[in-house]
């Protein structure tokens, strides 16, 4: 389908294309201008029905609608923005070059400039920029009959009709009704009376983290938004916060591999932006892991004279190292869905101190087996690396699933203390167990 | 306010507590129930209005729910059940012990014992399982005014009634309409004519993970589900769907912390099965790190005599295991969201080179001035370290760039193959470059 619709646009097929592409879903359209060759988008563009075409381009990627605003007249750029609902023009506003903003800008009407810069000034990641102000709004004197009558006139350009808000003159959220709920109810009720106006709102400056809580909690598809004095001021829907959740799990992932979280796709981020957002973590860990090298360096004797030492290290370090990321990842995961709180550090405590004895103990005893049997490395040797497992493992995985924890409660990142940090502290802990143990159990001098 | 209910239970004012109670969010009385003292929560249950309480009950954990319904009479359990959509009923029965399954299948009538039994055949990450039945279905012929008021009459009992379905005489889907587009359509149209016949639909059998897919893309808030003859069998809103995804990036995330998944939150979890949960991974990756302890027995001699070469292991390794991570966790989330293909092998693996290498020259020139001018340990040293470094950063990225695409290909799953395993990698030939470097460029016989 695809491949037949650009090969009818090679060929000059206008017409054709246009009544394939019209049979598509917009979505996918979308996605096919994406793979049309640059010189044809604009013709195949401006063949399109005009409702087809803008809700298409609110589906396009930023750099193809920049593409085809540039390549248009201010005319028709300043229609395809007025098509577009108040959020998705904000959006393209703050990724489009400032000639661009200013060209469009120019065209619109005074109180839409208003709206627009007030939308902008809405910090990143809060309630206000994923909003959007299509909402409908009833008065609570109407009878369900004028309710929907009115729904009738004004609904085609709304986000939603579903649910539907109630304000005084102030603006003022006083209720909320479903589309349902009216069209159950008798012509002749009051919307007032059938209502609900205990309204679950969320206010313009919340952290859109927390606005995905609610709408998982409370399982909603629309939540109105107000300001500090309860006015309303838009809706968020719960599509864009499908967006929210997928955004915050990748930021968090991001930061659990010791990376600057970043919004932009891989394949479209620069090889200069990769390699700056990796390498301060790497640097800090990097600096840090020289700790380890310098506890190496203070049993310098004692590894000499029982060399066999060192070839544990590594062993040590990375199963250290995995256990502690095993209950940080958990931990930082349950904190991220509120499934755990704060006030469940000692439980935690106590469930990590009991996994990792389990967990410890196996480890220790396949680990003694292997060397005292396998390797014949000898009894005190084994004895030494085992114990020191077994300590390594516990500590690991008590230090990895209460440091997430602290660090939510200093009002820290959880997902910034985890694997890589956590590791570090492990590994020191791991080798000042082990050359005493070693010095201790093997009588050597140091 | 929770309190206040709270106490008031505890004092026996059933009554004012009930009236507290409905003035709550159905989610919120749900959680409230959980806090209430076993003895008071059938009595406060039992004067709730009937309706309350069957929501309230859905919205319940399943050990609660269990409790609620192991106390009431077989009547009182059975208007429970019957209350419940179909798919949280089928819910219920997964987690039910025996007894209580045959309780409620013994007083259900046959149409639904025989729906619940097909239900609980459903792959447990299928979209059968996602599904519920209770979708508004209409008929092609009617008109707009006609399918309104059978909306009215039917749609009490349904999950949603804002996108209604049009089927055949045999079930097969035709088309779709939304309640949007009946509202904002004249009275006398005939729904046929203004009905979506291009239907995106989910097959019973499509993957959870495929499902979510679905949603993310075409931003649906419903879609339909349908059988192998096109039959459709239910549908699944998006408050399913956002409850998949937190799921799907759970599980990533504990795969990628070398953990079995769980769907289990953490503080419901036994420590013994946390435990099992971690323990296999664990012992695998503590054998395969083994083989770096055998690497470096292999030049037991080499570090004897610079014994100073074992203090630069741990950074070495820790180093390139953090930039293995850093890339294979990028790629990983990048297969997910479906940002990243496997077609896109060649490019990933062009990008992590570019990028590991300004990264690893970073690195290498921090750290051989580090060495050479704060720790003195002398110019081939520092040299053999700083390009042990470099390499060790290159190779990590490239094989943690492309290791999950691989997995990807082969259908493995590519969050099992992600940091540990590659650290295994990465930190063997880290050793390997290391040691040959050294004894080349110290002239170390070995």
């Amino acid at each position: 389908m695809k491949e037949k619709i650009l090969s009818l646009i090679e060929q000059g097929k206008y017409l054709e294309a246009r009544n394939e592409i019209c049979s598509l879903n917009v979505v996918d359209a979308a996605n096919l201008f994406e793979e049309i060759d640059q010189k044809h988008i604009l013709l195949v563009f401006r063949i399109l029905p005009k409702d087809f075409s803008s809700e298409i381009f609110s589906h396009m990627s930023f750099d193809l609608q920049k593409h085809v605003i540039d390549s248009m007249t201010d005319e028709e750029a300043i229609n395809i923005f007025d098509d577009l609902f108040l959020d998705d023009a904000v959006d393209l506003l703050e990724e489009m070059p400032a000639n661009v903003v200013k060209r469009i800008l120019k065209n619109t009407d005074e109180d839409m400039r208003v709206l627009i810069n007030q939308f902008l000034n809405y910090p990143a990641d809060s309630a206000g920029s994923l909003m959007t102000i299509e909402y409908v709004d009833l008065k609570k004197e109407m009878t369900v009959k004028q309710a929907l009558q009115y729904i009738k006139e004004i609904g085609i350009d709304k986000r939603t009709i579903n649910t539907c808000y109630v304000m005084d003159n102030s603006r003022i959220l006083e209720g909320v009704i479903s589309l349902r709920k009216l069209i159950l109810s008798d012509e002749s009720v009051i919307v007032k009376d059938i209502m609900e106006t205990d309204v679950m709102s969320i206010n313009t400056h919340d952290d859109q983290e927390d606005v995905a809580a609610l709408f998982r909690k409370y399982n909603y598809y629309v939540m109105p938004v107000v300001d500090k004095e309860y006015r309303l001021v838009g809706i968020i829907t719960v599509d864009d916060v499908l967006d929210v959740i997928d955004q915050e799990a990748t930021e968090d992932l991001q930061k659990m591999a010791a990376t600057m979280p970043s919004e932009t796709e891989y394949l479209k981020t620069s090889n200069w932006r990769l390699a700056l957002n990796r390498i301060p973590w790497l640097l800090i860990l990097m600096i840090s892991a020289t700790f380890t090298g310098g506890i190496i360096l203070r049993y310098e004797s004692a590894l000499q004279s029982v060399i066999i030492l060192a070839a544990f290290i590594p062993m040590l370090m990375d199963t250290g190292g995995n256990a502690g990321s095993q209950s940080s990842t958990l931990i930082i995961r349950g904190l991220a869905l509120g499934e755990i709180k704060t006030s469940d550090t000692l439980r935690v405590m106590g469930k990590e101190f009991c996994v990792s004895s389990i967990a410890g103990i196996v480890l220790a005893l396949v680990n003694f087996l292997r060397i005292y049997f396998i390797e014949n490395a000898g009894l005190l040797i084994a004895i030494t690396v085992s114990v020191t497992l077994y300590i390594t493992v516990v500590v690991a995985k008590i230090v990895g699933g209460t440091l997430p924890i602290a660090a939510k409660k200093l009002k820290l990142d959880p997902a910034i203390m985890a694997g890589p940090l956590i590791t570090t502290i492990v590994d020191t802990v791991a080798l000042i167990i082990y050359f005493n143990l070693a010095t201790w159990l093997l009588g050597i001098r140091s």
